[in-house]
């Protein structure tokens, strides 16, 4: 039986080797219908929080069942936080889908003296299913969190002091040029459409943030967004592609 | 009168200072309806091949006419173009979009051995229409120029042989710790969902081409094209800004 490619399944919680693993029903169609697994084939499941666990499949009905053969749970070495203006109504859809994919850790929608983003909560679960079945899609373990919106001040307030701060600001520097995002904790700002304030630039830039052009051309927010989790995927992409070699049991 | 942001509009012939342009019929729409410009604003012009016209609204029905005060056309010193396997149905739209807005110079659809591109023809004008917009959005002077298919090692044949190639591999290194694209042209190939053959790989390899990880996670085709843009985008931000700046008379 071919097993290059077993199906990358959510769980909400996993067990450890010899442990047995019954998936939520929303899961178990995922695995007969798309992953097309029956009874006795490999597949890999992870909780989003880190953990893998590798198996084979038990029983379909009603539910999946999983026989837990590995266990697997790696810490996160390297975050990514994005704090984000309000882009243009579904936009941002897509956005969430590509940061997912391009792992990063959490985003945190921000209102900004210039615009405030709208309906929000209605876009909230959207957000989520995007953010999970692009965890799956690119075989994750960490799943994008999408937060409530707040404040810009106090969610920069309320910022881990001790990570590496950027600011996409098309006066900036060159990223490629200056700077390579360190391990640990990397938290990035993007503006609206419409622009921070110069209030706003100087609050962030007297937190330590650096700012950064991501483009020689005007981005929309959520090309920003994106542009802004490419370039820190990809100065981590042989660290984090190193831990996770390790994780083949 | 505020002038400062005034309209970016197409025109596919410019003239020079002194000179009248006559927009086409939808550009002329356009600056009625969407930059609701009027007659004695300012107003900005690009044929999207490197020259930017700046000038004054004349007359806006039936067409809008533009006086023109000044011309610029700068050569393009950094150029990109990207190969690109088939993406999933309409999920290229949005690639297209973006690496328009990151400033990308071509995009090529390449056939490979496990995928080939399907009812291309049907999206050729939309991608173009996407490009000429987004090109319009970020207040470009270079359109994305969106290409017929091709066979994938017939594309690499008849390539800028001075060009650096980056081939996108989760198996190669991490572009921030090894690279920069140079000025110059920058030739990038993604990938088909379905992955390049082993042959496929040793023939971009063999000519030149260095295999980078654009990140840790597997991307989706269209999504490492668009995160292949934006280290490419990111390399150049202020060389070209510094470029744009002088272009301002």
């Amino acid at each position: 039986m071919p097993e290059a490619t077993p199906g990358w399944v959510w769980a909400e919680e996993l067990s450890g080797p010899g442990g047995r693993v019954i998936l939520a029903e929303e899961d178990s169609r995922y695995v007969v219908r798309v992953c097309r697994a029956r009874a006795g084939e490999a597949i890999a499941l992870t909780d989003g929080r880190g953990a893998v666990a590798r198996g084979r499949v038990d029983s379909t009905a009603p539910r999946v069942v999983v026989a837990i053969e590995a266990l697997e749970r790696l810490p996160e070495t390297r975050r990514a936080v994005l704090l984000c203006g309000p882009a243009e109504g579904p936009r941002f859809d897509w956005a969430v889908e590509k940061l997912a994919e391009l792992g990063v850790t959490s985003v945190r929608p921000v209102h900004c003296a210039r615009a405030r983003w709208e309906k929000v909560a209605l876009r909230a679960d959207r957000w989520r299913r995007l953010a999970r079945a692009a965890l799956l899609q690119s075989r994750g373990r960490f799943l994008l969190e999408v937060e409530p919106p707040a404040e810009l001040e106090a969610t920069l307030a309320s910022s881990d002091r001790e990570a590496f701060g950027v600011l996409a600001d098309s006066d900036g520097g060159s990223p490629g040029e200056l700077m390579i995002p360190p391990a640990g904790t990397t938290v990035g700002v993007v503006g609206p459409a419409e622009g921070l304030t110069d209030q706003e630039k100087t609050s962030i830039l007297g937190r330590g943030f650096q700012s950064i052009a991501l483009s020689a051309s005007r981005l929309r927010t959520e090309t920003a967004a994106v542009a802004w989790a490419a370039w820190w995927a990809s100065a981590g992409a042989s660290q984090s592609r190193g831990k996770a070699t390790t994780s083949k049991s």
